[in-house]
């Protein structure tokens, strides 16, 4: 007998020791980090109000209780049961009974009023019916990814619960007991931006920490096929764990798959769908550029196959010997902090992945509270000495200043934005500046990935800024769903219509102008000098942002927008740029990030920076503070413990 | 076509055109780092003295000629004509013809005059009789490590001839041409003495350099698990290089072949007759302390089998992107500084290994002078801030005062001392003193491996310091051949014969007096109140050695000579320690190798010390010569390119 299978049947002579005496728990077993209970009687678990949290607390494990087949009402019956018992306001949207884990899944407007108070309306689902429910939101604004990923999750069950079984098996298989030891390899975004990929190693276990791209440099992958990275094959690893959506920190995710990895990614829910999104737009980009891609979109789909989500707070079993915990970054959506909790308390690492100190309108700041830490390995982008970036609400004072001018004229603005993050706070800021009567109301059309990137927002209101996410949740205020957004999905007929029609602001992607819609909007509206090009983020040297920003004219027009037409424009359009809305700390907010930091590490590595940047963080770091402070090189291994 | 053998086909065309029209080139392949000609025209070869040297320098290849079979003289005949050809004052003892390859192995007293000006009598020898003659001396003081090392190469020619050829075909293996860097990982002896192991790889290549036991610390091997170890496999690693024998930087290597490796190990001729006889005793005090060795004696000539000499100075290719080169380390017999010649050019690192910077009587110190060297790893064995040695010329002088004042009560000198260094240093002492009359004439008796570790030291008499050689080569002057010198062969008897007989010394070991013959000598000896224990050596924490040093006098001696009685000895003889034999430079020693090595490299390594040692030695050549320096843990990895 395995020393699982061991583990497993010791945990069920404990879970029937502890158990009322008419209730019997058929088997049990791991899936993923979770320990699932299958019972002929999950009625009276539901009766048994805290009968799970007990069990959950006694054996330190997170449990779910699976009702076996017998004790199940029919899925049509119990449809009916269901409905009845969730109040109407709760505006259930869809019932997916699965017959194999006895599971309903409900997707509806307002889930808070499915689980009930404390899960009360979720127990008495189960007292009715016996089916275990599963709850999510119906997306606010219709996001094409998030029913994609979830009818493809759908339409792979039982091959998830093999992976998850066979994870769980790994999560909790028997420590060799070697030395103790925690290392940290770089693969990568050591004295430069981009292709974020770490090796942390202890002496039971390997895991890779985001694997990312370098934008702008195809062939600067992380160093994967080092002896300590993926050397000695994909699955030497034990797991992925991944930050945060943005493309240099995951592009390169789905090529783990093509090399045969077939372990675990966890992330946040959001980052699981972003990184859908934004990876088969990096394959769609390729294929328009003439690239060959790395992969394609089946490992795409492995990809999000193989993602275990995890909530902000929650501390799982990810190895024998590691704990993960994730926290709001404030970066973008589903950033996450990631705290490492290694050997029972014997060392603790935090990465910060990408992060946001301040406050923003779309997210709270970073999280900096942590049990324990003792190396902190930290994002140095703006970590050059004179970093700074403006206010953002002076930031916001001049966008619509800007703004009021350009319809003054009678002109159009244009903002060339990111899809994720900031084109959502740019909405925020605009819905509001309307709201309150400080710019006209005007449409403001969204092109590109933008509408999608913002379904996806609305999907997840859990992950934004508190007081968002009440106005989303409690008020139907939902600042998203304004009337004057408008999502440009009828190609250049639109476009046309919309250039040739009145006053409006419009946010295109791609944000640094290097391909995308935004070349379309440039041909309608470069030559009106009555409207205005607005640089919001951003723009890396070699861009065609940047040359604008520096006073470029002649611009190059030959993109597949439109036809493919290759010519040049000039450009006589105003051109401003509104600093201070970025989505990463400068530098006095990782300085701040730093100090308030509790408890505060011993030791710091500065990492995704350009050398200048982690030299100089890495310098104050151990000034401000006598911290030991690192600037790695990539392809280096430290050793902590 | 393989791009070796396309590189091979290449070659020959070359020296094709280079060779006069009447010689023949049949063949050509790789032997380990050399190049093998076969030519049915050896005569013709040997005739044009520089055509051998020409096209090496031209190609930049190690060129070894091999006669085809039907170009040889019968071995009979041949025998004959060679004997005739060498003058009779060279002490030919034997010679040994090899069919397969036209060799001719011929051992002789004075292997010079084999050998002639500039290699005469050989290529006399070929024009003669076509054979490719091979020299190696006749040991002066038979050895029988070195007489077993040949035979059991003789005896294993064919599987040699197979391995030389796989290496060679890997060292000459085309460069995958990826990225350049250069990395070290430390797998041992960082912070602590013992366990010597690092690997240096680049993105072609992977050396494992050392692989030593810590003595004292059974359980405390090299990292060799880890995945940039050997954790993808025993092969993933290029080769071995050994900077010297003592077991805490040779004894795991045979366990290596235990692992599956099959590559070649690097290191001077003595070193690989010293590891043998080392390495065998290992298993020997193993076996009789009930411990089970890691591996048996087969590994041992596995290791013996993969072995590949190299002089001091000799430029040695050994993967596509590195060449090695050994010089001079002054610490034991054929102990090496190791320089890495990287990528062309690209990098270069020196390897100290252990090393005496000062000359001794038995070799020049350590060598530290290269064409170019960025990065020095460094022994640091006493670079703690304190760790000043006596001079050696006052410590003979107190030697021969604690001999003398010993000789006059009637007593006899018991000295513990290691077999390998230490005790040929003491004998030459001793020696001298006697011939000049320092102390009078009387027997000096050699127990446990100290005859047969000084005998391997008078086969390679090129390894020892110049004028010690000299005194060897030209004016059979040779000391370790002094009439005072006995080898204890005869067991319990003639030690006891010793005991009672007139005023003497006795070298025996163990030197830390942790087992061997010293055990039966203090049986012997210890309660003898004029005869004296002195101690030349570093008496290790928890050693018997240094309990005595410390003053007890009651001794438990349960040892395997004499039968295994187990009681206890009142120590009544004298007890003294006299300093400054150490085979280790001294703080004042490392600095000087830093301060004078050229070029003065950019960082250091300080690894092979104690904590409090390393750190010393690390911020001493900061602040002196303000290099980089470190103080690296195990199990990190330092990138330099
Ligand atoms: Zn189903
Ligand atoms: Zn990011
Ligand atoms: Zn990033
Ligand atoms: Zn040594
Ligand atoms: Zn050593």
């Amino acid at each position: 007998m395995s020393s699982v299978d061991k583990q497993l049947d010791d945990l069920k002579a404990e879970i029937d020791s502890e158990v009322p005496a008419d209730i019997t728990v058929s088997d049990v077993t791991y899936e993923g980090p979770e320990l699932v209970l299958y019972t002929p009687h999950p009625k009276q678990f539901a009766r048994n109000g805290d009968l799970v949290r007990n069990l959950a607390s006694k054996l330190r494990k997170r449990i779910t209780v699976r009702p076996d087949p017998e004790a199940l009402s029919a899925p049509k019956a119990a449809e009916d049961e269901i409905l009845s018992v969730i109040p109407e306001e709760a505006g259930v949207t869809d019932l997916d009974f699965h017959q194999d884990t006895g599971e309903v899944v409900i997707e509806a407007e307002k889930p808070g009023m499915v689980i009930g108070r404390h899960g009360s309306t979720l127990r008495d689902i189960t007292k009715q019916v016996g089916w275990t429910p599963e709850v999510v939101r119906t997306p606010p604004i219709e996001s094409s990814t998030v029913s994609n990923v979830r009818n493809f999750l759908k339409q792979e069950r039982d091959d998830r619960r093999d992976i998850l079984e066979r994870v769980g098996r790994q999560i909790h298989r028997e420590e060799m007991g070697r030395d103790q030891w925690v290392r940290i390899s770089t693969l990568g975004c050591c004295r430069e931006v981009g292709r974020a990929s770490f090796i942390l190693s202890t002496a039971e276990t390997r895991i890779l920490i985001d694997c990312g791209d370098k934008p702008g440099a195809e062939g600067e992958v992380p160093y994967l096929q080092v002896p300590e990275a993926l050397g000695s094959g994909a699955n030497s690893i034990d797991a992925v764990v991944l930050t945060h959506a943005h493309l240099d920190h995951s592009a390169l995710v789905p090529l783990l798959f093509k090399y045969g990895y077939d372990g675990p990614i966890y992330c946040t829910e959001p980052t699981r769908d972003l990184m859908g999104l934004l990876q088969l737009d990096y394959l769609d980009v390729a294929a328009k550029e003439g690239r060959t891609p790395p992969y394609d979109s089946e490992q795409v789909r492995e990809t999000i196959k193989h993602t275990i989500p995890l909530e902000y707070g929650d501390v799982t079993d990810i190895a024998p010997d590691v704990k993960i915990t994730f926290h709001n970054a404030g970066h973008i959506l589903g950033s996450a902090v990631t705290h490492f909790h290694i050997g029972d308390g014997m060392y603790n690492v935090a990465f910060s992945g990408d992060i946001h100190y301040q406050d923003t309108r779309l997210f709270n700041g970073a999280v900096n509270d942590f049990p324990r830490v003792e190396t902190l390995v930290m994002e140095s982008t703006y970590g050059g000495r004179n970093d700074y970036q403006t206010d953002q609400a002076d930031s916001e004072e001049k966008l619509i200043e800007v703004i009021n001018e350009t319809y003054d004229k009678g002109g159009k603005v244009l903002i060339p934005a990111f899809a994720v993050g900031r084109s959502q706070e740019i909405m925020l800021v605009l819905e509001e500046a309307m709201r309150t009567g400080k710019i006209p109301e005007m449409p403001i059309h969204l092109d590109g990935m933008i509408w999608e990137a913002t379904a996806i927002h609305t999907t997840y209101p859990e992950y934004l800024r508190d007081d968002l996410r009440d106005r989303i949740f409690h008020d139907d205020e939902n600042p998203f769903l304004a009337d004057q957004f408008n999502h440009i999905d009828a190609g250049e007929d639109e476009r046309q219509e919309v250039a040739d029609g009145d006053q409006c602001v419009i946010l295109s992607t791609s944000g640094m102008v290097t391909g995308g819609p935004i070349m379309s909007w440039l041909r309608h509206l470069g030559t009106d000098p009555d409207s205005r090009l607005v640089f919001v983020g951003y723009q890396a040297q070699g861009t065609l942002g940047r040359r604008i920003q520096n006073g470029w004219d002649e611009i190059p027009v030959n993109d597949s927008y439109g036809g493919g037409r290759s010519n040049t424009l000039s450009l006589n359009m105003d051109v401003a740029t509104v600093d201070g809305f970025s989505g990463h700390a400068d530098r006095k907010g990782l300085m701040d990030f730093v100090k308030t930091m509790n408890p505060r590490p011993e030791k710091v590595l500065c990492v995704h920076g350009d050398e200048r940047s982690v030299q100089d963080l890495s310098s104050a770091l151990y000034h401000e503070f006598n911290m030991r402070t690192f600037a790695p090189k990539n392809l280096e291994t430290f050793r902590f413990k």
